[in-house]
């Protein structure tokens, strides 16, 4: 059992907007000992949703870690929202998963080596051996499935119980070259976190930066958002862009592109990792 | 006197950090009937500093105009804090000081007309004739004062009596070509909005464009900020920059900085419109 | 007939790449007393085409300007090019066509001023009345044609004759509202320009910044762009991004996007005044 | 000795301006039966400076490789031109100097693996023992040498020992933290590029990231920069920024700061290794 005292904790919530909301939810905090230490909040006006996220301090609480979402239930209940809380110090549990390309995966080891995430990695996922060997000089778990048409949903099986076995909370596609099957990412709803090298919803599909260079684009862009059962169609997470001229040739493109993709994957790690975003539909809330 | 029914309302304070502010503040909103439309808060952590805003629609309120500071005030004493209520409604009037260049007097106003800010352009100032007919385009008074150095003081004094006369809160300096003396400044804290034609604080005082095509820089800037007595040194509320290259002349880097001396300034102006900006110091928390 | 000494003239020229181009060019302009001011050359090696942009001063050239071009013809045969010279001082003939909007016009207008354009403003064409003013504070004829469905052919018979009065150059497309038809087109290959307001290729088509709203994208973008028979798919001269979030509503996004739609159509109005800009099939070489 | 057929030669030349310079060039190349497939040219007007690069194939040509600049000499000569020719086959030696922080050199360390740079890493040379590892994943020679106040001068001596036994041309500093002497940086004028974490001239000197916080500016930069005598006021070679704001911590600013660091010091790397860099006084001009 985790003492709450001089521990942080995040509310994240949604539900209809009404009168007092912040107040109670301040108040709340308030009899509980809390002290907010941060508390961003937003209202969507045409839907009439309310979305917020505190952080506080429980310096003198007297509330276990359980207790403390039992405490809050029934205000939850009361708003009728969707709601978690989650102590900052309780680092999310992720699997990696990647193909051939070393660039996301390398960016995420050494930003997690340098603790700009707060997450522990757990394992990585892979259909080829190419990697293994950046796995192991960080010592992690690597783990190869080569996947075919025919054994597809079978290794899907077989990923989901290593991901059981590490209790994966979150889960990185850090440029892994296949599509999810939708039982899959049903398991993992806003879990999924993927990077799409353009600026969404520019060049859905396959091999965006030959479509941009075709098309003659000055500005190439990478998306990171959660992975739903709609192709590249996920809440958005971060976007950034580059500017190109005619004097980029397709392999330039791919190699700036390749910086882009580490930075908006990585920008989007970060916030989920901070709980700092809240799903809205097809958008995101991030704050 | 103004029926609070159907307004909004913002309340900016700043303070000591403690506990409990938050559900406070919140808890006197929620008792005289408000509903939080937006509420955005920033804890300094190494100052231990509290800053706080607060939009809030007053649909059911008995409180008048008048009542509603005066109910907070015990509250503020409470928490020793510098406090502020605005009406939203309430525009605040603005006076733009100009010399001779019009491109951000032209855009002020063509925003102006499309209601991008919330304000009144009363009066427009000048120690130059050479914008009078932009002023009268849009129908806005327009004084006209001839600078020395010998009548400096006394011109001021002047400046002063048209501001009062038009009972302005606001100045914009859009490129105005004179320093401000103490005494004027200290009228008006954190009530003045410079722009200056550089990356601050790079480049601080004249003729910033030319030092920095003679350093070969890459990048250009523009920053808007408060005026305080220390030149260019006042708190820094919006900053934008434009790529540069070796192509680029002295006339390319002063066509290309006077888009963005006026999109930084008309950034900065509407931030102030909309009471989105405290004031920390040297610093600005812009919520 | 224009005396050559002291102009500059612009060669603008593209043909299959091949050996000794840029020294037959360039011993040409030697030959009739050029001095080469700026020489910028691109080779697309996948196509092997060869695209260069050459200014030279004629400064004790014998040439007339009638007799620049005839000169240089057998050159031109003898590469199979697509070639146009230019004297820089000879300014393109523009004709601005707008509809309601007046951001774009405005923009271009108060640059016009400044003389950031080698151009001139001949005619402001519309389908409605409301920039008239505009047209008329800057002293310019308008034309106003009513478009229906009807009487749309023949209304783009009037435009061309006002146009060819005027010997337009070059039509600006600054938020015109009307598709033009194929035949119209066809008549100024490369020399209509547009303004999108949005990243293209995301968002084709009518409402891009609901669509963009909708998406929850977290970058908004404008594009501008030759006008072809594709909507929306002609070359793209220039482009520009903004960020949003979540706190941004669609009023927001077409504030934000007034900015980007005038700077980008402005920015390419420059290059394409500057005769900087090569088409190459579906994409631009930018000089 | 190289057989020039089939190899690419770029010529880097710089003189006072004058009538028929690109044509001579054009004319030598055409005439050893060069293929010019890239030139950039630029003439700084005020100055009346003439700078160029061509890239240009030799496919059927029967110069040696020492034979190609002893047939341009005459013609260097004649315009008292400074320039090289190189052949871009030949990479460059090049030395990284670290000490601690690690994300530039793995930065460098990766995109070499990727082959973006046109050179050979040599050595890694530091001050601390921290970075070893990192070398040896990459199976570089990693030199040690402590440095102290006293032993400085003899240590520089070593240092250049190393240098020569590499034939480095070459100096990256991936924030190396030891100001070089004048008598070194003398040794490699404009073939030492390093990385200072401002956007400068803000920021000159130690401790960039805390003075950026302290200032409260919305934007911080970097700046990849030759190394010259005088401390942080090399040509600049490339400069980047990133928007900051109240919310981020000095512990924020310097985590961004990182992405902005090995950026902008590896496009200036890449620049130097493709030769598409020319100084000219305080300032570069890159093509």
């Amino acid at each position: 059992m985790t003492d709450l005292n001089t521990k942080t904790a995040i509310l994240l919530l949604s539900c209809r907007d009404q009168k007092g909301l912040v107040f109670k939810i301040t108040n709340f905090i308030y009899k509980i000992g809390g002290n907010i230490i941060d508390l961003d909040e937003h209202v969507d006006i045409p839907e009439s949703m309310f979305f917020v996220r505190v952080a506080f301090e429980l310096n003198n609480s007297k509330l276990s870690e359980k207790e403390l979402p039992s405490e809050f239930e029934s205000l939850g209940n009361e708003f009728n929202a969707n709601w978690e809380i989650h102590l900052e110090e309780k680092k999310q549990k992720v699997a990696i998963f990647v193909s051939k390309y070393d660039h996301c995966l390398l960016d995420i080891l050494w930003r997690h080596s340098l603790n700009e995430f707060n997450i522990h990695i757990e394992a990585i996922v892979s259909n080829h051996r190419t990697l293994k060997n950046l796995a192991d000089q960080y010592n992690l778990p690597f783990y190869h499935f080569e996947i075919t048409k025919e054994n597809k949903v079978e290794t899907e099986i077989k990923q989901f119980e290593v991901l059981q076995k590490h209790s994966i909370d979150t889960i990185v596609l850090a440029r892994y070259m296949q599509i999810l099957s939708p039982g899959f990412v049903e398991k993992f709803p806003n879990k999924i976190i993927n990077i799409h090298h353009s600026f969404l919803p520019a060049f859905i599909g396959g091999n965006p930066y030959k479509q941009a260079y075709e098309r003659g684009v000055k500005i190439i862009g990478a998306t990171s958002h959660y992975v739903t059962n709609e192709l590249d169609e996920g809440p958005i997470i971060a976007q950034d862009i580059i500017n190109i001229s005619h004097n980029d040739s397709l392999k330039d493109l791919i190699r700036k592109g390749r910086d882009l993709e580490r930075l908006v994957l990585a920008r989007a790690l970060l916030l989920h990792s901070q709980y700092k975003i809240l799903v809205d539909g097809k958008k995101t809330i991030i704050f």
